[in-house]
């Protein structure tokens, strides 16, 4: 196999980083299929979320690993971890409490584009959780 | 609001494109919750996903607006289009035929990382047609 090849093809996980050395990681709720998050994971939280089974991203306004819930206590039990074909993106299939987003939504998408227009926003969820009362000791 | 509240909770949609202009789209199945594929869109190439409710990306390796299914057939029909809580990711809700990754898979995501494994796939889905002859003229 060419080494494109290799990479859509093959079965060696072989992860691609960006030039900052990171990759994007899609959390997925293993039970309902819902969308929770986007995040970067660079090789260091990729390889402890796999050897703990827990989601451990890496934050880029903090430029340090960030294990998922360690503050709020949402923790992401990671089931599984898909790759795309030129393996640039993660996708964690992962079992959750509720309340995965820091705004007090179970997803990060809470928001979709108002039907018709190009620049207004609506709700399309309901908080299910006081972020205030979550991150009190943060 | 403060700003970033504002990008949190309000409902005016200002996508943040990253430094090179680019936003991370996800395209979900809104029939089966599956997560088809990630890719870029730039600012025009949302503009055409919004005006024309069929989805456009932005190639990075072409470095030019691609249209998706132009040449394989295989379009993706936009029905909702989500926004994260810092407005840095896109979810689209579409509908699609059979074979949205160019390899031959439904998804892009058709490998899975192997349990007690760091470094080994395994595949979870098979191919739903043939890209050579999708491609054929391409």
């Amino acid at each position: 196999m060419s080494p494109n090849e290799n990479i859509e093809q093959g079965l060696e996980f072989t992860p691609k980083y960006d030039s900052n050395g990171l990759i994007t990681a899609i959390a997925q709720d293993v039970e309902t299929g819902q969308i929770l998050m986007k995040a970067q994971m660079n090789a260091e939280a990729l390889a402890e979320t796999i050897s703990t089974g827990r989601a451990v991203y890496f934050s880029r306004s903090r430029q340090k690993l960030w294990k998922k819930g360690e503050q709020s206590g949402h923790v992401q039990k990671v089931e599984r971890i898909l790759v795309d074909c030129d393996q640039d993106c993660l996708i964690l299939k992962v079992r959750v409490d509720a309340g995965q987003c820091h705004v007090g939504y179970q997803s990060c998408f809470y928001r979709a584009l108002k039907k018709g227009t190009d620049n207004k926003l609506e709700l399309i969820a309901e908080k299910v959780y006081d972020p205030k009362e979550a991150y009190k000791n943060g």
